[in-house]
């Protein structure tokens, strides 16, 4: 809108999976107090759904908190294909965050 | 949308901040490998907008990682008023990871 340049639409965030240490206290505690909904819940990881993007939590011994960007993995290596027909290959910052690069279909 | 029950609208997820060892370094990673726009960048902490969500990076000794929701920050205690006209209230969710409640105005 009023810029001279294409401007290139900005990647998205699927979702940042934080480190907790219960994974059923940690979604009751975000539920009580926030609207948000759950996408899915076993013992070594949870999915919220906020608005606008997913807050996952992981038990960090079994699954590794990380940082997923919707993208094609393929740029990255060879994707791995996960059960609900996702592909998603993983990398790391230069802080050694891992960050999951991931396609939904 | 065909749905009997009233359905609460979901809260939103501002940002999350996660730790770093070196701001530039990893700005300069993220901008390089993603489609995002730097809304601020100093020392010891910078802020990515990505087209759903914002992702902060944090050096941890000067600015602790968090988690930050729209919400009503009175509601958590005395809100704490930033530069920006922003204002905001930290929390602990149980497994210790820093929930920030944020009002924009």
């Amino acid at each position: 809108m009023g810029e001279a340049q294409t401007t290139t639409p900005l990647d998205t965030l699927h979702h940042v999976a934080v480190a907790v240490t219960n994974i059923g206290v940690t979604v009751d505690w975000y539920t009580r107090h926030f609207d948000c909904r759950v996408g899915y819940q076993d013992d070594p990881w949870a999915l919220l759904h906020f608005a606008n993007v997913s807050l996952a939590f992981v038990v960090p011994e079994q699954h590794p908190p990380h940082i997923a960007i919707l993208g094609d993995p393929r740029e990255y290596g060879a994707p791995q294909k996960h059960r609900d027909g996702t592909r998603s290959v993983y990398t790391r910052d230069p802080a050694g965050n891992n960050v999951e690069i991931l396609a939904l279909e």
